[in-house]
């Protein structure tokens, strides 16, 4: 078992295993990484379920998380660059296009942009990204130099946070229609998309870190990266939180 | 004027020009890197549309030129990966998908695959690669590298080769049907594609580097960046001209 809190203690049993964990075994201990480290579990974000939040800490993590919206198609360009055959780039194309948009006023970040007027701010408050704090940019452009210089393999496992997304998200936006009712609920189309894209990328990613992991170092590769990308997460609300404190 | 043959005397005119080229000067200076390095004018293009290549040297090309095919659409995700914008992006990623096909058996590697069938190789002899010569292997790696290693706009021009492929394969489908009667005539389609996917990718390219390109040392960075391109596909046929010789 993967331990949280404090000095993190990495589990030797993991890191001296001499023999592949079964498929189920593996898909286990991805899952106890999001178990333990996603960040649902973050205090930003169990406030923000409480209906704790104020308007302006609302405002401050749709500003910020903007920074993370705009690089996920990069970082999907990057990972796309590296995948081994057309069939996989098949699949993970449709990635970009959700977010980019086929048109004009279509996509992930455009659904983005309206959630931040639904919150109150403009999109040239978004676009102008004056209100991204120092933590986040960091942590993201981690995750864009992440995929670039590690393995295909470890870079397609790194997304592997979708596998937890959907129930965070239907849980949210529930929250927000129901607690924060200054909120408009014509903006919070984003998360009701990624409720059906989510599962659909994940299975995908999911099938493939299955089949090319096979040996123990190639499977705590895959665990650590998925890890690496909870932090990402996590960390990126660390920092908002401090900029917009309780 | 840019000179042919020879060492290569650089135009100092070019390098010194302190006032930027308008924009019709820019796109003449662009066309005369075609005009002048091209591969249309390389020996073993003038003798394949002159019907002098024999069987193999045709297969010998089919089979090189396939490792050139199968790396575009990485090079266009390393472009996609740096363009500045997602209205850049939901343009490029049409290349993509043009290369790769939507679905199973669709896209311009599947079709080259099928002219590899027609002039006589098995779809497995290509894609194992064993015909495919240092020379060619080095040069397509070394756009790839390019693309990662340059600015995002020298990356999209160097795309712009697309400006003088029409005109050589308009006239190479009625050389194969003509001159190559040997040839399954049904395994031509990679080139009918072309015809109508060309222009329209690099009138979009031509536009942002057009529109991009303002200062006098951006517009030489284009320029080279097409030269650099017309070497790669010059000495893809100068190794395959050496490993299949008349």
């Amino acid at each position: 078992m993967i331990e949280q809190g404090g000095f993190i203690s990495k589990d030797k049993e993991i890191k001296k295993r001499e023999k592949p964990l079964t498929q189920a075994e593996f898909k286990e201990q991805l899952i106890d990484v999001g178990r333990l480290f996603y960040h649902d579990k973050h205090p930003f974000h169990v406030a923000m379920h409480e209906g704790k939040l104020s308007r302006e800490q609302i405002q401050g993590w749709v500003a910020n998380r903007y920074y993370y919206q705009k690089s996920v198609p990069i970082k999907d360009a990057v990972i796309l660059s590296k995948l081994p055959s057309r069939e996989f780039r098949r699949d993970w194309i449709q990635r970009i296009t959700d977010h980019d948009g086929r048109n004009e006023g279509e996509g992930g970040i455009e659904a983005w942009l309206k959630l931040g007027e639904a919150v109150g701010l403009s999109r040239e408050e978004l676009l102008e990204e004056d209100h991204i704090v120092p933590g986040v940019r960091f942590s993201v452009d981690a995750y864009v130099n992440f995929v670039q210089e590690k393995t295909w393999i470890e870079a397609v496992a790194s997304s592997l946070t979708e596998l937890f997304s959907p129930d965070l998200i239907s849980n949210r936006i529930q929250v927000l229609e129901d607690l924060y009712p200054w909120i408009n609920h014509s903006g919070l189309g984003y998360f009701h998309n990624r409720l059906t894209q989510a599962p659909r990328d994940t299975n995908i990613a999911l099938k493939i870190v299955m089949d090319y992991c096979q040996t123990p170092e190639e499977q705590q590769r895959a665990i650590d990266a998925l890890r690496f990308k909870c932090d990402v997460l996590w960390a990126q609300l660390d920092a908002i939180e401090h900029a917009f404190p309780h």
